[in-house]
């Protein structure tokens, strides 16, 4: 079974390269971009505007192929793949939850973003806390890390 | 251009049919569910089991097309569809955060499952507090709706 998905548009932002990127959008504070939606989707928007959070579903296009061990930005160990948010994936599917700033007709000021600048925006979805903050128990390998997040970029090895 | 993807399995859930299942995870609690990855993605587990929660990232097989005006389950007036998470998309893609139980092998044990049976997975990816629970401000349209969560079902409404 093959799926086939079509951008809905691209996306803009400030990182250029791949590399000296944010880890998250929580890395990311203050970072604005912004989304000019095809004009035919205008009204796939109504009622966005409520929301002060969205996830942006995207496609990671600088990466080819995957690894089922890597080691993410923040460790120096390999994890599998799925344990991590690494790029390179079987299906290299990034989400992100931006903050909404404001929407005028077809555009979406965005902030918090750590997203690649002409990334193909498959999906916006939005953020609502009874269904996306959730009574975490256990955060994995990433505990040990966290206090990495704002001091650790990206760098290039994910290619 | 156009993005192809290949399910790296299905999802084994009790909803056997569209209507009648819960709204999201959140509407969902108790209810389990298992994923029986191919053999050839073991590897790409790795240290999951660290995480108690779990993104699911999904394909709605069973939607058709898409509507850019849609009444969402838990509410009857109409909303732009990127304003819900309604499965009829320009690009069908479902998110569920849910409890991951245990893994044995390749087999995932998860809880709180909102998805169909037989659903595609696409991507897998552990839910980390730091990066996925953020402080929310505005809730849009569902702010009036969230007390209906675990009273409402879904019916047929997106063919």
């Amino acid at each position: 079974m093959k799926i086939l998905f079509t951008p809905i548009v691209i996306i803009h932002t400030p990182h250029k390269m791949k590399e000296g990127m944010p880890i998250q959008s929580s890395g990311a504070e203050g970072t604005k971009g912004f989304i000019k939606l095809k004009k035919k989707y205008i009204k796939g928007l109504l009622d966005l505007d409520g929301f002060s959070h969205i996830f942006l579903i995207y496609y990671f296009h600088k990466s080819k192929g995957f690894e089922l061990l890597v080691k993410p930005y923040l460790d120096d160990n390999f994890h599998g793949i799925f344990s991590t948010r690494a790029p390179k994936r079987p299906n290299s599917i990034g989400i992100s939850v931006v903050k909404l700033i404001g929407i005028k007709d077809n555009i979406l000021e965005i902030e918090n973003v750590d997203i690649l600048d002409g990334t193909p925006l498959l999906d916006i979805k939005p953020y609502i806390s009874e269904f996306d903050i959730h009574n975490i128990e256990k955060n994995g390998w990433f505990n040990a890390k966290k206090s990495l997040l704002n001091e650790i970029k990206s760098d290039n090895r994910f290619k």
